[in-house]
């Protein structure tokens, strides 16, 4: 079975068909956020640290790491922060070195700037995903040979020189062409995690269809693990938690095996939970009658992230309670 | 396309690969409502007719009507009244003239004495759906005559005279028999609509992966429709309904078309409604735009059974309109 390997300093997240579902935090990502942007400029990681800790708390199990700021008062200043070349590096390696120093999860390497890729896999420890190759042929001579260098899994999105395809059949020549030359350069399809790119369901009817169709594709003739950036399914449409929390169960349902989301959101992880007991990946319902009592907090009054926090905080006290006795 | 049509006096639902989502109302059920039993003991018809009423305003588009109520009182004063065949016939034809009398939508004969189900078909205007034929001998030698003479679909449940197998091959091959002893009395496959039978998640790990894996197996080989009790995948589990809430879309992209539920749970029905939207079966998401404007009156502190009486109240009246002008 296909299984794509990420590591933090100790702890090992497998994305697999015979896995639980692989939740990616993405709020750690300044590129929709001008506030987290001007804080990162002040050189404040403050939100940076709440969001790795409360993404965690909620179920994440790997972080996605973007660099992608832009540092206007400093480009007023010094034109070379215009370049995100100069900007990303430096910002990747701290931001990783922060979160590192507050959590141990696998983290993904999040940027479009390859030098900031670079920086982020010399700064990680473990065994990092890296975000992302693309069928663009610029893209792939410039990000494989990272890949291959330091021998880390890679997002594989389905775009290429032409863009994206409203074609599905075009979308998966492009995974499958990346999976192809990816191999030219000994980098085996169990380090590919397809992303075959999820269209707003309000614009194209057939959106979730054809992701449907595309995973089961993916994962039959090339045997890859999947991803997708989840919320896109409902991009414009009102009640989106509401699509969101339908999706997923069905993209898991048709073989999806990971997400780049928001963790920090109960009826998208409640969806998750749920559908993973369903695929039988949750032995005897462990987790889901633990996330239960989380749910029973919040119709207490408490908030997701906090109810989540405090669930957390007593597992590592038992756990620990564990070790010690052990 | 498999299409399985059933009618009310004036309005046709069909279940078919390519329609919405049926959710057939199950809450008109004395079997284990007590209070509901006595009720009809006593000849009060109001809790079933309120909950007629609500079931549809909710989304049911089809009500299940079962008979099996125990009339206790009675039965102490005349021996009759402890024989179902005795009390049932005359309960469902009295339940279905008075839900007939008060709302149009295609009704589901639920009964395990033949008798009530005759009756039902005797009383029923349009085209019911009868519930249920199971693979015991006994069972298809008295249900197929009635569905043949009175030419309507039925649900076909996959246990025989062997009990419930645990072995999705075992529960395939009861359904494969009685589709074919259904076509030696000439009822056609696209009138059988089979239950695979859910089991419960919490006592059988691999549960909601057999039935996902029955109902495309039922699909693509049998051609048939297929139905199920939702609920029970959750049967004795803390937070049911969201499991449910993520089993119905997981069952959905596997290809089942209907489902014996409550219809008066927004959880489940905006499970539901984002499905059929994603499966693109709800054409620029105007059923779940609707269904958005219901949510938020429920967010504004209206329950889900008067928001949603109150959309639909505005829908028949626009429609009405529409029709006035046309």
């Amino acid at each position: 079975m296909t299984r794509t390997v990420i590591e933090s300093k100790t702890k090992t997240v497998v994305i697999g068909f015979d896995e639980p579902f692989c939740v990616i935090g993405e709020r750690i990502n300044p590129t929709g956020r001008k506030k987290l942007a001007a804080e990162l400029e002040a050189g404040d990681f403050s939100t940076v640290e709440r969001d790795a800790l409360e993404q965690v708390a909620c179920g994440a199990m790997v972080l996605d790491v973007n660099s992608g700021a832009v540092f206007t008062n400093k480009m007023a200043e010094d034109a070379r922060y215009a370049d995100n070349n100069f900007v990303e590096p430096p910002l990747m390696r701290e931001l990783i070195l922060r979160i590192q120093a507050i959590v141990d999860v696998p983290l993904c390497i999040d940027s479009s700037v390859p030098g900031a890729l670079e920086e982020g896999l010399r700064a990680c420890e473990g065994r990092p995903l890296l975000n992302s190759v693309t069928g663009e042929e610029e893209r792939l001579e410039l990000v494989l040979p990272l890949v291959r260098k330091y021998n880390v899994p890679v997002v594989a999105i389905s775009n290429d020189d032409t863009g994206i395809s409203q074609d599905p059949d075009v979308r998966f020549a492009v995974a499958k062409k990346i999976v192809e030359r990816a191999a030219d350069h000994g980098i085996p399809a169990h380090d590919i995690v397809v992303d075959p790119l999820v269209m707003p369901v309000g614009a194209m009817g057939s959106a979730g269809q054809q992701v449907f169709a595309l995973v089961r594709r993916l994962r039959e003739e090339l045997g890859v693990n999947t991803t997708c950036g989840a919320s896109n399914i409902s991009f414009g449409l009102p009640q989106r938690h509401g699509i969101n929390a339908a999706f997923l169960p069905m993209a898991i349902g048709a073989g999806m095996t990971s997400a780049i989301m928001n963790p920090v959101r109960q009826v998208e992880m409640e969806a998750i939970r749920a559908a993973n007991f369903l695929m039988n990946h949750d032995p005897n319902g462990g987790e889901w009658i633990r996330f239960a009592k989380v749910i029973e907090a919040v119709e207490g009054g408490m908030s997701f992230a906090e109810a989540s926090a405090a669930a957390s905080q007593a597992t590592s006290g038992r756990r620990g309670g564990r070790r010690a006795r052990g």
